[in-house]
């Protein structure tokens, strides 16, 4: 299961932090972007051209610390398709580094358009006969706002191609409350949303004893954590909102179990633009590693 | 208002269908597909390429017959970095030969990240200063679950570019019930999405009456129809299932109001894969447009 895979990762490195790889234009070093629009021009290319290299440089530099990145999707779709080839290529080569890799898509739709995003996403295309893969990614993120048949290609895709999913629950954003807070019979729509996360990794149960159908979760909501963390048991996490949303370590402890595991916390801005603080653009994948370094001390030292 | 710039569309073709360009590889006919695999290899160029080639001469054939074009962007994403570059190119070529260009992306995130969306679709990147347009099209489709902060971004482009959004309230998949049915007080889960999609598009009103911000409510529950119809007066209806997903012309009568305006209907498959009833490939853009003849007559029969 590839819930295994992750867990395996996790632990060779101890450390839960997944690194979001988010490249906004403006968090990448001047020098990066002039190199980059010298060479390409000042348009999608260059911009591209830039993130990539940015992109490149963090992974070589966070490789050994953390277990997986995230790839947040609309900050590559931003710069169009462009943008878009510098998502697969980040994918690959957060791979061939050994990393873990989540393509933060959050898509969701009806079945036969769910099964093509699997596709792409997971299991690949078929192209004349022929399984080729598109976006390889471990692992994505789905909405599953449109039931069992919108998150029923994904759950297979991971049955067949070792893979895995987080489904939104609980969000970190300020007003995810005004849907998923609202109550359902006695449960809130987040905790109904959590029992068919659990119908949906039923069959996914790996050796760790967790599920490849795992959930986001937002640091931002300790006190849900906890009943989503008791609701839950078997799904992993992976919870967003830590570092520049505002939560810090004490939010994001009851998002594990006492095991040490079941779940993945992840920054995006606080590492990536970790030299901002610094002042150092010229090392900023040096500041990255160190900001990644100092979220697992914390981390390890919060939850240990 | 974008949504003044639709209806002027469906006014002039007196067609208020929308063609879905949803290019599963198994819908190109043959031809197409073994000229660009020779040209390109049988990889995920060669797919790309027949995609492309498929959707131009459909769009040629069609831009008189429709007034608008709905890309499922599944189906491009499925075919790689390439997929989404003819993403980019049938998105411009589209709009060159007038039609109104509706992203089928449904894409939902945190406020920073939803801004990247509206950005990438909508109201175009930020690259040195420069505003650059990326995928541009006239409007999008959005998933609420997330609440206000997630939404708030593509409304602001909706009012800053002229562009449109539709919300899914109650989309048309069998087990589309299992949380938008639910009931929170005595609403449905889909009735109180409804009340959000009313609050968000309360500044975008055009001339028409209707507002920028619309709904995506499903054919294949017209009972559901009458009551959104009635509670969202102002929202534009974007109405899937119609065709290969079941649903008739008596299906969808409940999306209109009494000026006859107020739906947009898409039909994809039976649409582009109309030559597979006719059997005869050679001729597929012509079956493609016969169809969608069949479909506005047969849909302003129905609401006449």
């Amino acid at each position: 299961m590839s819930v295994d895979i992750l867990i395996k990762k996790i632990k060779e490195k101890n450390n839960p932090t997944v690194a979001g790889l988010d490249p906004l234009l403006s968090y990448v070093p001047e020098h990066i972007i002039n190199e980059c629009f010298e060479e390409h021009g000042k348009n999608l290319s260059g911009a591209a051209a830039a993130i990539y290299k940015f992109n490149a440089a963090l992974i070589d530099e966070l490789s050994d610390v953390v277990a997986a990145v995230k790839l947040q999707s609309a900050y590559y779709e931003l710069y169009g398709w462009r943008g878009v080839r510098v998502l697969d290529e980040t994918i690959r080569y957060a791979k061939e580094k050994g990393l873990y890799v989540i393509a933060d898509v959050k898509r969701n739709d009806i079945g036969s358009t769910a099964k093509a995003y699997a596709g792409a996403y997971l299991s690949g295309a078929d192209v004349g006969g022929e399984v080729t893969p598109a976006f390889d990614a471990d692992s994505v993120t789905v909405n599953g706002y449109l039931g069992t048949d919108g998150i029923a290609p994904f759950v297979e895709a991971c049955r067949e191609h070792k893979k895995s999913i987080f489904v939104l629950v609980k969000t970190s954003n300020p007003s995810s409350g005004e849907l998923q807070d609202k109550k359902i019979g006695g449960d809130a729509v987040y905790e109904v949303m959590a029992d068919m996360v659990n119908g949906w990794g039923e069959g996914l149960i790996g050796e760790s004893g967790y599920s490849s159908v795992g959930a986001v979760v937002g640091a931002t909501y300790p006190e849900m954590q906890k009943i989503l963390r008791a609701r839950m048991p078997r799904a992993y996490f992976l919870v967003p909102g830590y570092g520049a949303q505002g939560a810090g370590a004490a939010d994001i402890v009851n998002a594990f179990n006492k095991d040490g595991l079941g779940a993945v916390i992840n920054s995006s801005r606080a590492i990536m633009c970790a030299y901002k603080k610094t002042g150092d653009a010229a090392n900023f994948a040096k500041a990255a590693r160190a900001e990644a370094e100092r979220m697992r001390d914390e981390i390890t030292a919060a939850i240990g």
